[in-house]
């Protein structure tokens, strides 16, 4: 590692919380955590040895790295007012622009850890691809020694292209993970337990490593078994909504295929 | 192991294929593969060191099973002219009552591995749940010593729960795969590989091991983020089918939340 960091986290929720454990276990410090809700600020702070403020005046300005981990669009809302020289201020958000933060310092950029990030559940960074950009060639080179701190992954990876990945992300964790809420429910109402349909699930994205996604498709919809696609459907006229999904996405495999 | 047994094939699909290999695997004999399409038996009849035919009145009447791996909508095709005496005869399919066999042998049953099978990609049986169903004790018996000769997790499941089962493999597979097919065609289009969010797709299931679904849920639907859902949504202005199903999936996770 270049070294150990001086951090100010803004933000202590699922992004906010996973990140400041990864920067504190590999020996940076986080000197101070921000959240608009205080009791939020505090469970973090207090678990990072950190100090916490809710106030955006109150920002410690001796960081090397200002680390913005709130709502999207929550982003552009941070008054230039923030007093912090010309350190450097870094989002994590997949889809918005960095120049959103070009009033806060000349030293912007991103920080985007490409992964589903939530408060209870510790994951490691060292193969998480993160994403970076920076305003200048200094800030880009500040910014790529932290994520090398914890990531092998660390990619220059510019706005287009970091929507689409955001973008893809939304499918591929957002509502796949959907679809695992989905089964779990129908299992749940037969009295079935979920972790039957755990071995299918890993087979699913170990096949990933063999054969491409499209080529792997299998069931009734791209068998046609028209008989089977009618009888799940019956089977789930109680729950409009989940039979308009199993139509739109039986129709959609059919197809692309 | 309870014994080796004789098996013939009626089928040489995706799922006739992976149980071939795995049959053969573990000692048993697989005498004969019939397919309607001869060229596909004698593939697998070659790798299995078996016989091949394409005609049901060929069919091998010295096996100790007959498995059934064919399209869901043909099972209740094979004439019941079929000649296996009394033994025992099992269909794969998940959302088929084991009735329509009734009239090839008194002793017919279930063998339904929860799990996704293509040619290509072999698979560890050892893990996947294997649903059973006996129209008798013996038949069951038999059927339950076949298949806990591949796996540790052998369940008597009877036929609304299994249909269940399928139905909820079907969101947990079959779409989330579609799930990965669109990642993949939008990441293609800005030259991104597919690679970089495998980190991603790991990390989704592995969080089941220990949160619920419903629980694990994140992103901009969950968040209520109108600014990047609006923003997708343009993004995938060029694709009304992938651009209905990120509204219908964003508004359900909403609902659900």
């Amino acid at each position: 590692m270049a070294g150990t960091f001086k951090i100010v986290l803004i933000g202590s929720g699922n992004a906010g919380t996973q990140l400041g454990h990864a920067f504190s276990q590999v020996g940076h410090q986080v000197l101070q955590v921000y959240s608009k809700t205080i009791e939020s600020a505090k469970i973090l702070a207090n678990q990072l040895d950190a100090a916490y403020t809710n106030e955006l005046n109150q920002i410690d300005q001796n960081a090397d790295f200002y680390i913005i981990a709130i709502k999207d669009d929550a982003i552009n809302k941070i008054p230039a007012s923030l007093n912090i020289s010309e350190k450097i201020i870094a989002h994590t958000a997949g889809s918005v622009p960095m120049e959103v933060l070009k009033d806060l310092s000349p030293n912007f950029g991103i920080f985007y850890p490409l992964q589903t990030l939530s408060k209870d559940k510790t994951v490691d960074f060292t193969t998480i691809p993160i994403c970076i950009e920076g305003s200048n060639h200094e800030t880009l080179y500040q910014l790529k020694s932290l994520a090398e701190s914890l990531s092998t992954s660390v990619q220059e990876i510019h706005f287009e292209k970091r929507k689409m990945l955001h973008l893809s992300a939304v499918f591929v964790c957002n509502f796949t993970n959907h679809m695992y809420t989905i089964a779990s429910d129908l299992l749940k109402k037969e009295g079935l337990s979920f972790d039957l349909i755990l071995p299918l699930i890993r087979e699913t994205t170990e096949k990933l490593n063999h054969v491409s996604p499209v080529e792997g498709q299998t069931g009734p919809a791209i068998r046609n078994d028209q008989e089977v696609i009618e009888e799940h459907l019956g089977a789930l006229e109680e729950n409009e909504d989940y039979q308009n999904i199993y139509k739109l996405l039986t129709e959609s495999i059919q197809k692309k295929n």
